[in-house]
């Protein structure tokens, strides 16, 4: 019985978080080990169909570098990086937008239901949610990549207004049509500006920001955009943190409350991050 | 940490109560310690908050003798009460209508408030919520006490809609626009029948239906209408439970899923009831 | 059959009226012999309903002096007053809230409902309705009488879109959750003023304001603000009449069209002073 | 200042009659004197629109008989009428929609205006709000002259819904689309039954239905459809009211509460129909 | 077969206007052949009614000079013009009121209902939708003639919500409720303006402004207001034109996005105009 | 000129088939050539999007047996037919879904809103639009092979609402969250009953139903349930049609209103088969 009222004060104590989230748009980019591991991944799910419950509105954009990498070796196409960037021909992509849209999204939606939620997964292409342009970076020839030009949030809204979740892959359409791949660190930023979202949620396989990278435990807690200037220029950050620490420098500047980063490894570390003040991860403020 | 992952998992482990109970009606009969101990009565009125938060329709139903008899004996009034019920003078019924829809239904009100949810304060005769006759009772005179006729749920979902709990003192009107004194046990239950709510949680004083009155640890867990009726013809129902038990079988009969006599001076049995399976208090069902 | 017609046509001159006050918020604060006389209050009252009917949106606030010198005086309570305002210990503030709220309140509530129409009593702490802080001035310790800081008019309106009419008690709650004594005349303003009114009329037991206190029949019918503080400085409104015309000036320098001061003891006096161009009383334009 | 009052207590008397009658439907067939003679129509549009503003659905169905007589003699057209009704060849039936649509429809729509009010003409062709068939009459031939088939509610409710008093001229279409001359009194009894209204009013240059037609105080002030046809039987009723009649039958039997027959040249006479208990003209009741 | 795919290749490539014009008002000045030759008002209202399926908000303002003139000689009216103008005393004010109201307005309602849509038939008088005054033109006296003050587009908006196209007669009220005959172009000209149409198409009897009068084939197709000033002052306008060009700047001046003069005897000229480039007529833009 | 004038009356001749089914909704079965083939493909895109703007509620079901054929032999893997139904082992599942969901379904979005419309992709997934269980064959083992238990049509009427054309991959989830490979022509009928859909039509690359296979002119024009089972007996159905029409039997008997059977390959087949009376191919009607 003590047990039960134990678990019944965890449930007051919630309160003042509930409230104050009551309504808020928060975009979850999810990957790494909380998507591929199946109990991390089940976990996060609840934690996710949980925050709707409660009031929020979550987004979810996914990554799926894995499974590409993946199908690619199975249909035997090389599998090419260039600065950290997928170099994407006209097949990869078609294979790209196959494993996102097709596989990763799809079966994203069905495990949401199972954990007691309702779910509609989209592309950048449903509904032109994502316009986009092909990186322009100078010679080289990254493919079939793309920088976002427009995010169209109508079918965003509409999906949340039926009391769906949405589940984002991160594949933009070009004026001509063609899928463009997007990194989905910095799709998650634009989608948050365009919401005018109260957080961006980054859920990784490390402790946020560290001050140094082989100490796990060195986690900054609180970051400034300009203090993340300055670890930038330092070098502290490493090559896979600059592109999503500059998306979410922009975030915040165009009007996103907080940027968290976070380890998805963590059992409910998204549910911590919102509902406790244990302070996990680093979290980006203006 | 691991406490906070403990918390979380708390949450998560709510989230089918919170599918379950989304959008339902829960009608609280309030009073006893839990309404009027301070510490425990800020505990129970956050507990309502946070179902209102969690999407479901909490309406109260309060008492409040123990501060009637205080204004009587502050004003010289004697005290009477005839079968269990307060023989009421039309003067002991302007105080009654003082006390509680004048003080506990105003205080309470405010301490909504105070926990962070918003209330409105309503009486029987608000919207003409509660119409009632006089008592009917062959030759001995109860005064103005009275008989609900009919409720007008009008002025509840009005509250409601507009995000506000409704704080309800069981007085009522009369045809002739008298106010009448109706036991808040059976207000409830005919507010419930009205709403055709879920449920209706009676916060008593005592651990719910005792095999044993004087073994608070016998209590009957589970109950349908027709087992409740053997208990009254054997006796086993002290004299208080009486009207609660026809009110509730009255209740069920007319379509309120479930009814629970649960004991408010066990810290969040409220939250217990509707989100543990510990099975707090007696629960009667059809 | 002629005097039948000559009603007809008394109907026929009011449709002018009833048009320019359609959807109009006419604030009324009701005290004085039209709510303390059986006869005059029933009749108050029942042009009250008339207005709602006739398409207006009448908010009333009532104030209760006497009510609760009453109930001091019977519990033993010593009634002191300062500067004209009650000094209101915590004990008073509870019997003030009784009876404003739980006794005045209520039974105008039935006697609208009696009168054929439908009406929701709130006081100002349903809902945050009416927010306050101890009044400030100086040595001074009046207790707990407050001033208004501001008010949340979302329940009145939702009161009104239901086809209920607001009856208000003067009753504030501080940021503590206190309850504070507000003067009815001034809660009358505020309450205006937040509503955007088109008038506030003043339910008195006099003809207006009088050039010459003891001649009844010296009405000065009309004022603008300058001309009130002309007067006060003249010494020529009285002591009970120097709060009222500040919140007045006030509220008509914040946006209220009209402020009536009339005579609730001349029949319909509420009704002449809408519909007829009779001129009764004192009217306060800018 | 007496009279004043008198004037306020006038509109107190009115209250349960609007209460009544608040959202009511009142089909007014209108005609006679009460629609030529230029004060009686000033102050009968009157009365029409304050209807309207004290919550009421006033309908207007027009006639115009004398209008159209005077059309046909100014162009040489030779007027027949065959059983009371008017034997309407295709050019008369031109100028009768000419003369109903074109120029009484549109004054009165004016004058409704000028009279405080706001109004849409229409006639049975628009939306089709009329539809009807050739009258069959055996061997006679009336030319023109339709028999309601169906009544299309939808461009009235239409009207209604923005605010505008719907005034009708009772011209139908045929299948083919030719216009049909429809008797006036038919259409406002037929419209009446399609819109569920509570009354029907006549308004007529008599006192009613009269026992001795020679008698004009000999009204009768009560009836039931089986007394009007006991009344047909004996004789009683005369040629112009024959028809009317069977409509208020028919109307009464398919759900219309009221009919009334009442004088127009009375001034105010609709009003003392609802507003008092005087009983003037006739009243067809179930 | 070849042929029904062509048909259908038709109704393809009309997509992309009707995609540019879903939702866009267009006012149609009706008059001249397309209205009073049989087969031609039969397709040109057919034309109406298909737009208002493929999504746009057609209204009609309808003229008929030549019906009037009709009445007045079989009346032995006196027809008289000043200036191009109709002289109007009061007499032939009513005439032109039945002919244009009573006659055209609703035939033509009835004529779009055989052509399957739905239909409104409205003068200035109805809500008051054109507010006028005498035309002022110094010592000239056109009686009756108006110029609009005001257009109240309230009933206008309330048919088409209600999927019924409205037809307009070009009849004002003045603020003393008499009626003033308006010139139908200015009328359209107005209305559209008031309406922020997207644009006005005159259906006229010739093929748009002519470079040489004598020319049908002369044809200018496109003009900027400041160009049909040139033309104005060249004097290449013939009378008729001059009017009709003087609101056609206004328009556009004030937001109409374009103007269409073009042939009402050419079949389906409307449609060519909105659903092909094959640019018939003259268009002015801004 | 002619020919414009010739192309404005295909419009005008499409009015009352526009008319007809104006709100309807119509599921397509999108596969063969007029998928697959380039030019057919964008054609037959752009006519589904001209049925989005004439007001009726296109939904498409899309197959691509082909793709997942293509790509099953990129990997590597054996594709085994059972019955004309594919043998689904859980990785053939998975590139199935892949394939369907990811390339084929979000690839003819991005063409839905080249081609002028606005439209989002959907699986059976999504929101559980389709339930489904493994297909029981006795001994036969399919694999993920799926049997529709249930449609939920919302998120296809929420994508509706939102101006979208719904484009739906045919699978499905089990009660276990497994996806199940759906028969494309099965899930069309059962989508359609689901919605209370007017129409299926079913693009193929034959002239409907013929009465001799190898006479492709020799095709049967109407039919009725009964005559199909007459057919099927006889033995002249193929055995891909069997299934087909064992499903278009259930949708006629459960309210569809239609059935058509069209040559996807023959140019606007569809608009041909809506707005004209040519009758093309095969309709089952009951």
């Amino acid at each position: 019985m003590k047990r039960a009222i134990q678990k019944a004060e965890t449930l007051v104590e919630a309160l003042p978080y509930i409230k104050e989230f009551s309504g808020s748009t928060i975009v979850i980019k999810y990957g790494g080990s909380a998507m591929n591991d199946q109990d991390l991944r089940e976990s996060t799910l609840k934690d996710i169909v949980l925050l709707k419950y409660l009031g929020m509105r979550p987004v979810i954009v996914h990554g799926g570098g894995k499974h590409i990498s993946e199908l690619l070796k199975q249909v035997g196409k090389e599998v090419k990086f260039l600065d950290g960037l997928r170099v994407t021909d006209k097949e990869t992509m078609k294979f790209t937008q196959m494993v996102l849209a097709g596989q990763i999204n799809k079966d994203m939606v069905s495990d949401i239901h199972k954990a007691g939620g309702k779910a509609c997964g989209l592309s950048g292409k449903d509904g032109h949610l994502l316009e986009a342009k092909k990186m322009d970076s100078g010679s080289k020839d990254y493919g079939f990549v793309g920088e976002i030009t427009q995010v169209n949030t109508e079918l965003i809204d509409l999906v949340h207004s039926g009391g769906f979740i949405p589940v984002i892959s991160p594949i933009a359409v070009s004026a001509e049509g063609d899928s463009l791949n997007i990194n989905a660190d910095i799709a998650a930023a634009e989608i948050a500006i365009a919401l005018n979202a109260e957080k961006i949620i980054y859920l990784t396989d490390v402790n946020g920001i560290l001050r140094n990278v082989d100490d796990p435990t060195s986690t900054i807690s609180h970051l400034t955009p300009s203090e993340v200037e300055v670890l930038d220029k330092e070098g502290i950050l490493n090559e896979g943190m600059v592109p999503k620490m500059k998306s979410c420098i922009r975030a915040i500047k165009l009007g996103v409350k907080k940027v968290h980063i976070i380890n998805g490894t963590t059992p409910h570390s998204m549910l911590l991050e919102i509902f406790t003040q244990s302070g996990i991860g680093t979290e980006i403020v203006a």
